[in-house]
């Protein structure tokens, strides 16, 4: 088994970070996606999408999708639970783990696509519609900032996958100079915490 | 327990449809979407994103988010599950759920969002940007031509979430003049048979 991504791609951080609180060992097989290795013929076979990460199983078919390949190894290797133990707690990861995707990591990934334009070969960027969704993300820091005044992590005392997510979408942020105000104390606190994890280092 | 919603809205029939195929009985409250009926203090006491549909417990604690709702149903009334039952099943339903949301469904909202200004009360629509996400939309939809060329269902011979997702994203597609075309036969063949299903007209 092996997973195919590009190290300083968020996605493929997230992943590499839920493996390491889970203890799982992985080959890492990289791709130059800005050189559009992850678009020629042989990788659209394995990975229609072309996005990465997307996991190789040793029969060699395929699996993409950062949550998907989290799902798996959730299944396989229960224990450190990430997606959460009891109906109610996998329904709130699942919440919180969406709402930082929909809400705040794909503004910052379309913010970083459409001002910076380092998809340009390969896409329609379109300027306002970046700083906009720069805006929306910055704007939703306020609704996390206010909810992690009473959790400790975005699932209450739990840390989650959701948690992995935020971390991962707010370092990349900052390539936009999108970043925790000086108003966010919880988030700020909650940063500290979940940045200082060793699967952080991942 | 009960849930906010419009009926009319595509993330509230996704929702319809999962409790159909598992036979839960459900209250629903209808909200005004349009006239900004979720944004008033009290919805947004019982759901920060304003987004529709939530989940209202008896206990006065609230869910958002559609598939959080879908993994609380899948959770406790395992009976028909719908998010797999193996750990590869529950992966790949996982990932072809989140492909149609992410490169279709979500495409075909902001397509919605931007170029009709239906929320133009609340958001600042980008109408190029509109225009692009629907043709990513309509370009996403050979993806998953090919896809069922091979597959009866999106995760196989398995009827899913996944294909909940699709076939109201498809159906609402149709506001944007976004359909099947000629060449998708295998798409029309897959449409036919999943919309003929009892819980389509949840």
């Amino acid at each position: 088994m092996k997973i195919y991504e590009t190290s300083t791609a968020p996605n493929a951080r997230r992943v590499r970070m839920f493996l390491a609180e889970k203890g799982i060992d992985m080959e890492y097989v990289q791709l130059d996606i800005a050189g559009g290795e992850n678009l020629n013929k042989e990788m659209r076979s394995k990975n229609v999408t072309t996005k990465i990460p997307f996991l190789e199983f040793d029969d060699g078919s395929h699996l993409g999708e950062t949550m998907a390949m989290c799902r798996y190894f959730e299944e396989t290797h229960p224990e450190t639970p990430l997606l959460g133990t009891d109906p109610l707690q996998k329904a709130l990861v699942e919440m919180w783990q969406r709402r930082v995707e929909l809400y705040f990591f794909n503004m910052v990934g379309m913010c970083f696509q459409h001002t910076t334009g380092y998809f340009k070969d390969r896409m329609n960027p379109i300027a306002a519609w970046g700083e906009e969704a720069g805006k929306n993300a910055v704007a939703f820091l306020d609704v996390l900032e206010d909810h992690l005044a009473d959790n400790q992590y975005l699932a209450g005392d739990y840390f989650s996958a959701a948690d992995i997510t935020l971390l991962c979408a707010l370092d990349f942020a900052r390539v936009m100079k999108i970043k925790l105000q000086d108003k966010h104390v919880n988030l700020q606190r909650w940063y500290e915490q979940v940045s200082q994890r060793d699967s952080a280092k991942a």
